[in-house]
């Protein structure tokens, strides 16, 4: 058994890292912080928890945390993590952060796209971001894991075999993604109110939001050459769920089938990614729950680009999910364990 | 290992039976029919299995069935089930009919309710209600479990403390539920198109639905004495869940603290009911894609009234869930195997 | 053209009272108060409006106030209108007022359901109820209407020829309503976050909600005798609607069809309230957006019942639309000037 | 007064008709027929219209269409409209078919997009492409116009000013579409369910979608070029409504300011075109139910693409509030008349 702390542990992704924890045969929860929440019932906050959890919050305490545990998630609010994260680290314990204070190599990027200060450490270079599908061999030797981003892996997942075999054009690449209203956190905000939010769409912060300096690094990485990407979030009536649409120019043609057979091999060991049958598109509630990604590819033959799909939970693959995911690489453990499910149906 | 076959495993309850299954220890799915979708791909007709299963559904045969299994879920529209539990049964194997045919003891209520004949057979008496709350040591012993409907499971789990006490008077029990859109199944109704149902509550069948009198006898079982109940189901733009809000006059007044203290003492042992501490409310979201049954009780001074708030998902206890717990009971296995989950939140 | 002033015009209600009187041609909207949002566009406020309206809503005032406009709407929160009312009060001018603060005839009620003082005044005598199915000829007369909350419009249109023709027991109503999460108001509270109330069913309040006193005291003068019931309020996932269900005990036999004829006489002239063709239930949908209500009945004779079931917009006829129908009444120009309209299907 | 009738009146489409006409002071609905409904009634079929339409639906007939009605509208499935509409014309009364048969010049396109022979006839040379922004002048004095499908609509208004004026590259143009489900129509499919559909997003046809060579022949010909586009259409959990995400290349630099400044003035006598003021963006709600499209811009100049987003409910601008609109133009009458309305909010 692990001793696990969770720091912030009352939002959607703290919630969702409790739940699938409850029943990881190898965490033991042992350090639950919220500080908004302190000394209150888990089960108070999380009403999908009554009865099956016994525990309560408590106010985040550097020495509690250090002399309880022997793995933390943080899920904080981006910018408060990496104060939080220097603390913990001592380089034996391991350290899964779900904000975005460690993904980012360059700390300029920080005020640029996020508007805070990042306070110059060297844990930074210690940090592997949190890909399995990419860097699980990394992720296995690391003590700290920066945890990626949900629009950054539902899109890095369905590019990276274009990207890594180079065949569509770097600067060509329009995300669309499809957001449910989950990903806005459990803020209070009017427009996140049911009433305004049921029977619409609108989209936020075209070509402007934070995700997409972590994606153009994460591809250029992968690419060998600078990656520049356009990124649309769109805001759709559900809870769950990111669908990504991408388009890129293809740099020579290809036949869908031959592209398809690169998916294939790209993602041929990966338990959490799923290449669906000519003829299938993917759907959100296929994945809703679950760690799992669903893709499909087809070529626009009058535009000469692949356009991809990309589903994945933005609660679970996008946040907590791959965060155990990164628990069990780490850990040495069966990768399934504790996020092996099929979602529902309907 | 317990060898398992399903019985029109196309619908919706077949799928949440396919799904619950492939993660049971010890079954190993044998055999799946479908009259309609024989020789396709299960992952063809479940889009939220793609890629977790193996297998395809076959047409309906007796010999196949019978050399194949130990134990059958049935999941056949009304009507058609007492045939094949007749050809499937030999006294040794298991059978757990979903379906309405053997959980009504006066065969004319099919007649009357149902709309269709109900053929002379003795299995009725060896048909044991599977409300394993009510009946679990009989259910051990069964080899015919006739297993409860959705809007039954919920309003007898609400009602069974207090007409169990005889608290309450046995001609004043309303019944109000409201139910997704999931309970009525995979069949193509306009009025169940998206278009149409989001955004709108309606209702259906007040005081004629086939449920009530499968409600009146188990609850006449349980009292003792002849009850009639008034019962109007109601349908809510969502897909899955039952929520019950059930009226009764009580005898005596009666403290709103004791009669808490006479629930959590008749259901202080049951893994799948859950009383909620006074000032909570059950919300259908809390159960989704469990077994869990959260019950809420209130005494309306002002009219000497209580109230119970009974919530489940239609598909899971309100019907493949509870059909798998009572797969467990009959097979002596831990009860909550495969059937420990938590919901999503949000 | 009659100069119009709103006060307190940025919640739900406001904005539905400019979305309606916008396009009534007797209405000039002079005056919008809206402290909280003072000196904003409305358009910014509402952003169905945009490109629509010219005009910033002001703080209140009450000089400005009585010098601009000749008949007001008051839509402030409970226990705020009573003394903005009397200020504006000259005798001469129309207000309407969709609080409750002038609803209930007995002050000491406030207090026990509200939770608020009320201040002794005169006006309280002077206050008419405003559901003009009932009091249509007291409205044309009356300088100051008391326009009705959403769940008693529902509730009282129910029950009202049952009561007036003494057809059931007066103590044994009771009322389950359902009703979308617009309700609640423009109020930030977690419980009507999208992502919280999507998929859900809940219930808050039972037999506490304020709207009871004003359900009984409005059927106590219909009946001319004590009127008691019991009252459960839901919340179903859509934004605007009310379902509302309600039983009662006959005091005599009578035949559906014969009922149907009282229900059909006493709405008979009523251009807002239609009667639904046998075999028809009503869906909230139906009358989504507009000043209608639906009524059905239904005879359990199992328990020897009458089920009515009534939906509204709660908006709508549950308060701007209905207010908008008093302006109609005070004014004397034709009822339906600027709500005859019909909901979009689907 | 003018007598119109509607072909094929019992689909989405004609309910909106229906809707939208019983309120035009200048129309007198004298005909409507839908073969599968025949001599039902139409309350029956649109709920909606309960108690507000006196009326059957009839089985058509050419000889009564004729001599009963002065203009019609036939809102029927593709392919069937073509022989109907030859049938009506004389060249003096009016036709607006909300279908794709009169649509696309070019007839074999019809066999390659949407899988039907086109008959050939002279009346294609007739039909004016009915899309008032563009082509007001020329539906004055048609007598047969091809009413745009949804889709088209909303792309062709997002793009027309940046074609017009030559600011985009001519092959770069990639539109990501997300449409309700109303605009599957009333067909009974499977993935069109409630339970199916909700909390779920997916695509269809990307690439393949029958609207693409309609939104080129418009855009061509604004264009006085080729222009070619890359089309993906979405499915989101909502009724109505079609968020339009549309990014192009820029051919040279230009502000966001400028550019707004020449959308502003491209629509700027538009009564139902609405660009937004920075800082906003369009959401499909708050034009739900009219015939308003709302438009913002933006451009993204790490890629210097400019980004249009572009809202209608797919039923009224896109499909019958368009129609109605266009019989506005053809009669001469105030456009707005019937179709100047705000949504609800929320």
């Amino acid at each position: 058994m692990v001793k696990v702390g969770i720091i912030g542990a009352s939002g959607y992704s703290g919630g969702e890292l409790i739940r699938l924890l409850l029943r990881h045969p190898l965490a033991e929860l042992m350090y639950l912080t919220a500080d908004k929440y302190a000394d209150l019932e888990v089960e108070e906050v999380f009403p999908n928890l009554q009865g099956q959890i016994d525990g309560i919050f408590k106010k985040y305490s550097r020495d509690e945390a250090k002399s309880n545990c022997e793995i933390f998630f943080v899920a904080l609010p981006h910018g408060l993590s990496q104060k939080i994260v220097q603390e913990l680290y001592n380089g034996e314990n391991k350290i899964i952060d779900l904000g975005a204070d460690f993904r980012l190599k360059e700390s300029f990027l920080y005020q640029e796209w996020y508007g805070f200060e990042k306070e110059p450490n060297k844990l930074i270079e210690k940090a592997v971001y949190g890909l399995p599908e990419l860097n699980r061999e990394k992720i296995k030797k690391s003590k700290l894991v920066a945890n990626p981003g949900c629009y950054p892996t539902s899109a890095i997942l369905a590019l990276a075999p274009l990207v890594k075999n180079k065949l569509i054009k770097e600067d060509s690449i329009n995300i669309n993604a499809q957001s449910g209203v989950s990903g806005a956190g459990r803020k209070l905000e009017a427009s996140n109110l049911f009433a305004q939010r049921t029977e619409s769409v609108t989209c936020y912060k075209p070509g402007k939001h934070q995700h997409i300096p972590e994606i153009e690094q994460e591809l250029s990485d992968l690419a060998g050459a600078r990656i520049k990407i356009s990124f649309v979030p769109h805001l759709v009536p559900m809870s769950r769920g990111i669908f990504s649409t991408v388009f890129s120019k293809l740099k020579d043609k290809i036949d869908e089938d031959d592209l398809k057979t690169e998916y294939l091999n790209f993602y041929k060991n990966e338990p959490f990614v799923e290449i669906l049958p000519t003829g299938k598109y993917p759907e959100t509630k296929n994945v809703t729950g679950t760690n799992n990604c669903q893709l499909q590819i087809a070529i626009d033959q009058r535009s000469n680009q692949v356009i991809v799909f990309s589903v994945i939970d933005n609660l679970v693959k996008g946040a907590s999910g791959q965060a155990v995911q990164n628990m069990n690489v780490m850990l040495g453990c069966n990768e399934l364990t504790a996020i092996n499910t099929s979602p529902v149906f309907p």
